[in-house]
């Protein structure tokens, strides 16, 4: 994994296919206790959006690994004062090894990275999440064993997370299929992106029909419907994203050993029912495991440490 | 202490006579220094509500156990968007290895209990507080070198604080007595369980006769008379519990050797004069330390680890 | 450094000299690598204003230690619920090793440490910012190899960093230029103690012409026209520190190797101009990397672990 020390993760294609394979070995590694890492570095996380899952699981992962974890969130930081980002960059990479990052913009993201010469980590913006997509990956191969060939078909808002599972399934050559509604499409940018990344080895299919997509998939995954700072248009998106809900009739027409997935938190009865996330298909509480597994991967990798 | 390895503490009554004197032992030897345990383990921090020394006395605790800690205030977690306490505790159990949650309704609590395979513990409750209790019976125990056959009054608001006193001191041995206001009384079926756990060891008097209830004792005990968020009822309260401050007069009528204790914050000119918390007999910040001795003690045990 | 054990640092005038000389030599050798200082305590970091710098080197410089950093921002601890300072402290400081505290008032901070035992270190009031300045005289010291006899010249208003600044200089055999326009002059009283301190050993000037001040100085300092809590008064403040900005033109008049320094956040084209910050003769993010290392340097001396 020497590849990976110094560098960033901003976008899932930051990485080869290889490197993402090695990152979701050591992350299995990790989580049977076949190895066991050490790393006393200092994480800091700069959250401009509330978390439960990403905050505690890098935090956790990095407590275990023997490192520290400074919380910034921006209540608390001068960025709020209007420093330029550049500028606290630049302070912070002279206390901080690395850094989690969950912003708006992408572009944020990419300047800050470009001032500071420790690694920076996409904790979430709104173009992507890659560290939920390398436990969604670890997730899919600890039940079935290997991830090429395998389809994961993604069923809701074409959002960040649908853009990093296109870019994570092509370059661990999972068939990749996202069923949105017209107007919540993937980004074209990054439909071609993972097309380019995934070539001949597995297919990128985007398509309005939810039907057509979960065929004889082995994951079906969905997210809520309004992602956070859009809660104001949830009940306006209902009547839009209803026939895409993840329900038991959906579920009929996936492979008879598909697992669900949800990057939670679950709204039941809008984008997923009861039924399914508490059914015996559901992985969502061994996915949000993996959120620590993967990230503990990530942060010995990119600190050198594994 | 093998016996509460992976137990939830939510109510004092969660534990037994022997379990809870082999506490006290346990968190005496801590703070003496005769034993020294280490337990790495993660420790989260659920509060609802702000707190000094519940959250900075368990903090420190952990830390000198070895552990970590991590803080979920409700401004940060997911939970405040809505998601079922099922969810929250489902996916915390995967990261954490002990919760405290300081919240309002005794029946969040359980819930979240009985979904979270970890321990958790009740760090403050609308009925009760137990980890403060602990502490109070270990000032109470290295005051008098014993526990069983003295007796503590507390006089105020029949809140939390006194349910779990109640039910600690009927689990020690210790006389209890609680003189309230009419509309102010401990709760009817935290009575009759104290009374139950007390049996013919001790006695558990409730009363509106604070100078009936401090005759002889020990210690005597009191509490602000708005709790948090009551705040704008504490105006209005003040003719009701004129009658009940902790001053030098009722002190009077309490043993000559007795201890005064308060759970702290201290609203002095209200339920305590100023000369009796800083007078000779006032045991109150030896009674904050306890907090952290009493809660080292409990994680360890919790965890396994003494 | 056995001397600093167990003391408080309120003042930059707590030091004498010899312990300021000895601070600065420690904070260079745990930077350079030279010594490794090991200290497993806990840091209490009482913050009721916003900080990045501050919060984030104390943090770091602790855990570098080996340390555990506790943070209490007022927004989660009972102070804001009007409980009276000496109470926190008292309780405090059964809890914690050391606080480094950032308030309003001095007197606040000093009622503080009159009330806890433990160190308490002024992490910045409207008085004074010694460990800033600390900072700043480790900054200069590793550049110019030596601080005696050398000129520091600050521009700008008279606040607590110029106050900080004008004792350590005088501790430091460092000769003092305030240039600040007259409504915005530091405060006498620190000025005539400056004088007393530094003696015959260097000069104390106060003025309000910037180009007098700046004339051969060795480094050039400025700061935020307003400060936190002021930022409504930086609009009407402009036209009156328009002369005080540190830019191209008034750095000539300089010497030659003169560094510039800021305590940031800067607000270019204010105080300071985007060519002076970013040009070569700025050293503002070393200087704000030595935070770190004069606060471990102060948190190791004042824990007698150095």
């Amino acid at each position: 994994m020497g590849a990976l020390k110094g560098r960033d993760l901003l976008s899932m294609a930051d990485l080869t296919a290889d490197e993402m394979q090695e990152l979701l070995h050591l992350a299995a590694q990790l989580k049977s206790g076949a190895i066991d890492v050490k790393c006393q570095k200092i994480l800091g996380l700069m959250f401009y959006k509330a978390s439960t899952r990403t905050r505690v699981s890098f935090s956790v992962a990095m407590y275990q690994l023997g490192g520290q974890v400074l919380d910034l969130n921006p209540s608390v930081i001068q960025i709020s004062r209007g420093e330029p980002i550049a500028d606290t960059a630049r302070v912070l990479e002279r206390y901080l090894d690395i850094l989690a990052i969950r912003t708006f913009e992408q572009a944020d993201l990419e300047t800050f990275a470009s001032f500071a010469q420790i690694p920076i980590i996409n904790a979430l913006t709104d173009l992507e999440h890659p560290c939920q997509v390398l436990a969604d990956l670890q997730t899919m191969q600890e039940t079935f064993g290997t991830l090429a060939g395998t389809t994961l078909t993604y069923v809701g808002d074409g959002n960040n997370v649908a853009h990093s599972l296109m870019l994570g399934c092509a370059l661990a050559g999972v068939n990749v299929r996202v069923a949105a509604p017209p107007e919540y499409q993937p980004l074209e940018a990054i439909v071609n992106q993972a097309r380019m990344i995934a070539g001949e080895r597995s297919e990128v299919m985007v398509t309005t029909d939810p039907i057509l997509a979960v065929k004889g998939a082995q994951a079906v995954y969905t997210d809520v419907w309004a992602s956070m700072g859009q809660e104001d248009l949830a009940a306006s998106r209902i009547p839009i994203f209803q026939p895409y809900q993840v329900n038991e009739e959906l579920m009929a027409h996936a492979d008879k050993q598909a697992i669900v997935l949800h990057c939670l938190p679950a709204h039941r009865g809008e984008e997923i029912t009861d039924g399914v996330i508490e059914g015996a298909q559901s992985r969502v509480w061994d996915q949000a495991e993996n959120r620590m597994h993967a990230q503990k991967a990530l942060l010995a990798s990119l600190l050198g440490a594994a």
